[in-house]
């Protein structure tokens, strides 16, 4: 599944991933009011929104992108109804051809890590029949319960060829708290950096590995260092745009052939139409406006080469 | 909810909690046939096999103990089914009158940490309606992202008089890769500890914080550190009996009031009846094997006082 990253970023000439986070705020009052007429104020006419957005967005960019970052997140916390929506828009964004990564930062031990792999990336078996729950091609792992927690992840992409991101540096302000932390001088995330690296060279596609790591536009000196502590390591790189970071803090997380990262970016697409920039498309025309934005981002992205 | 739970545990007299953390292996056959046989062999099946089991042994120990911590990866890999068969059980041990711990290990940041917190302790709105996605009285925490990620699930804490469990150490055996690093002679988990404890002062029940902490049995001096630099602080400790903690490790973990920490069992219950201590009561008296390991469990922790 890293070759078919790869070759949808080649493809599309865009190392940029859309954040599919929605809020119900973003969402456009005539499709709210739709989906509220329905099916009254429930969480099914959230996810039934939810989904209708999603999909006139994917819609109007899925051929200028590679990818997008569902967090579900967003999805679970309207339950079983918009969790179903986060399998649709999975589902539909597959189907048309994108590299679907579930932004879901799970991670526990053993067995139960091999549940949330098997869930998301993998499958279950019920009698003879093989099963799949949901059906991301990579998810975001959390690496804080060590090695016991993230080799059942691993063991589950070597099986299915799909892959994971690894939570190493993130994009928030207080991060340092933790990742910051210097052990004999060294900062803790360059120890989760060497980590991630280790583990991802016996899981390496053509190349670049299966296993990838989260590191934040928000730091791109450590950026720069975690680079090259994992070279063969995709990074995917929240906190562009609304976040903070901008695109000449971005060079250091590519390597020298123009590959190895992927920029995301959430709200500054998916809610364009509430942006001043973009206030002429009006809410009617909302997808036009992330189609827009989309356009002006691989833009700005392309201009640091 | 704090104040329930430690009711709850002195109503029982057993600081104990029972995992329900269901695998296909472990549910008796004739339920399993049931299930396969009204289903097909679907994720339904396997989501329905789940809440038959759940309820038996639900049924059968709810009356001797405060508490349980369903683990959502065992319900979330058989996706929506699953996830709705997590719904069923939450609900019915609340009914019952146990405190329900929702082993979740959720954590982002932000707006992203709010949304979990809201999908699990807390609620939605759409339109004017307020709607709960999930149902859990507690959930736990992962806390590697910092104090941005935790913070939104604390204010849902306070909103709604509901808690959460900090991983600080976990029980499994790589846990000290990155937990122990010593950061000026200080091993990493001691500094979450003092966050954990921090964060908890501003959001106290009667006499603990609706902020717990995890800590796992297997560490027990670790424990006994952490307990004291968290003393307001309810610890969650997994990994007594099949992960190799002992009730004589558990005494660390309590405060001198007998209170403090609540001891998780997961298999070494629920799949009682496949272990050669109580496999006279057979796969049709799952439940009742279930029981009596309660009955044993009970046992051995109080005589650690």
């Amino acid at each position: 599944m890293i070759n078919k990253l790869i070759e949808n970023i080649k493809k599309t000439e865009a190392p940029i991933v859309v954040g599919l986070d929605p809020m119900l705020g973003y969402i456009p009052s005539y499709i709210m009011e739709k989906a509220v007429n329905d099916r009254g104020e429930t969480l099914e006419a959230a996810g039934e929104a939810i989904w209708e957005y999603n999909k006139g967005i994917i819609d109007a960019i899925y051929d200028l992108i590679p990818a997008v970052k569902p967090q579900i997140a967003m999805y679970e916390q309207f339950g079983i109804p918009g969790l179903t929506a986060f399998n649709k828009t999975v589902d539909y964004c597959r189907e048309k051809g994108l590299v679907v990564i579930g932004d879901i930062k799970r991670g526990d031990i053993g067995s139960t890590s091999a549940a949330y792999a098997n869930a998301h990336i993998g499958s279950v078996q019920v009698g003879k029949t093989k099963l799949s729950g949901f059906h991301e091609d990579f998810i975001t792992v959390n690496p804080y319960l060590g090695s016991d927690g993230v080799k059942p992840f691993i063991d589950v992409c070597k099986e299915e060829k799909r892959g994971i991101f690894i939570l190493v540096k993130t994009s928030n302000p207080s991060s340092g708290e933790f990742q910051d932390q210097k052990v004999d001088g060294k900062p803790l995330y360059e120890i989760v950096g060497e980590h991630v690296a280790k583990w991802g060279a016996d899981c390496m596609g053509d190349s670049y590995s299966y296993v990838g790591a989260v590191v934040g536009a928000t730091y791109p000196e450590m950026g720069k260092v975690l680079r090259k502590i994992m070279p063969k390591t995709y990074i995917l790189v929240p906190g562009y745009g609304a976040q903070g970071g901008s695109a000449k803090d971005l060079k250091p997380y590519f390597n020298e052939d123009g590959l190895g990262a992927i920029v995301n970016s959430s709200r500054g697409i998916i809610c364009a139409y509430k942006q001043e920039q973009y206030a002429e498309f009006g809410e009617k025309n909302y997808a036009d406006a992330s189609r827009q934005a989309v356009i002006d981002m691989k833009e700005d992205i392309a201009g640091i080469f």
